[in-house]
């Protein structure tokens, strides 16, 4: 490959990956059906021929950020779940403990955008519907591996199947959030953390 | 009021109603954005006109929606938790079964409006989210005047402030009716109802 080729790739690359973010940001904000292919054409500046040459449909794009988003959780929970140096229970609380940070960070805005598209978009929308339940499974995956672990160790004394906490706990820390942007306040995600290690997991 | 004037008195509240309940139906299938106001107009039969006559915009229309909803919850709750033929838990566990089947019935389809918009909206419009917010709160304080009833007769045995109990519930109960829309499958609704009587509440 020549010098040549190797640029107008890495450009390519770019290209679709700074559309990729933008159209993160915006539909975090916005949500799907808010989020103008204009407006991301104008953040990237680029012309919409672009957009077309990477993307089929504002659909296909949707279906490419949620995979790009489920890639990223993927990361964080690999970093803090992937960590041996910690108890799998602190692996738990490590990551909801920072997950609660981020949310505060943003001020209780914007949320999840798997879990802000998935009530937007799961009656609109098969493809969408169909990658938002990956990502959903893929995550619950990584957390049923750790609360088996830790259930072995004794640090988790609720012996039901941990893929029924994991369901539980996805489902109480989605709504939490939903209830965190609504309030303008991290009240039910501290809620949350106190009621899910001590009377769910009743961890030690 | 003469009959005339009786007549054209209830045609007005009929149209602002049908507007409304046309409003909901077509908001809970596509959400706040999604939803035309000619599409509403169209499924009521006035014209364009009739809707400003009514409301001063869509966010304002969107506020009557938001308000008749919580009046509908309002009463259902009171429905079942104004009961006291049942005991206080037997009221909790009536609401989320039947609050189950009907998702059920939807084919875990369009979920809560109120979890919807506020998923959607709360980031977007103060108003919109400050009804949405009093909604969820005198859900609340319903759920905790039950809870409250019930550890006083020793049917939870969850000591923790009834408020606290109430917000988690809350949350985990929007985050399963979420996910079992991705899912379009009620299990996630059956976790929740298994977990929070058994764990969290600790009910006999």
């Amino acid at each position: 490959m020549n010098a040549a080729t190797m640029t107008a790739n890495s450009a390519k690359i770019d290209t679709r990956e700074a559309l990729l973010d933008a159209g993160i940001s915006i539909m975090l904000e916005k949500g799907y059906t808010n989020a103008g292919i204009s407006e991301i054409l104008q953040a990237v500046g680029v012309p919409k021929g672009s957009f077309y040459h990477y993307f089929d449909s504002k659909e296909d794009f949707a279906i490419a950020i949620i995979a790009r988003t489920g890639d990223v959780y993927a990361q964080r929970m690999s970093r803090i779940f992937g960590n041996s140096s910690l108890k799998p229970i602190d692996r738990l609380r490590k990551y909801f403990s920072e997950a609660r940070a981020d949310m505060v960070t943003k001020e209780c805005r914007k949320g999840c955008l798997i879990g802000n598209l998935s009530q937007e978009m799961a009656d609109q929308s098969e493809s969408l519907r169909d990658a938002l339940r990956t990502v959903l499974q893929n995550g619950r995956i990584v957390l049923t591996a750790c609360i088996v672990e830790a259930q072995k160790n004794g640090e988790i004394l609720n012996d039901r199947p941990a893929a029924d906490l994991a369901q539980f706990i996805q489902s109480a820390w989605t709504g939490a959030m939903l209830l965190s942007k609504t309030q303008k306040s991290p009240e039910s995600l501290d809620v949350f953390n106190r009621l899910i290690f001590e009377d769910v997991l009743k961890s030690k």
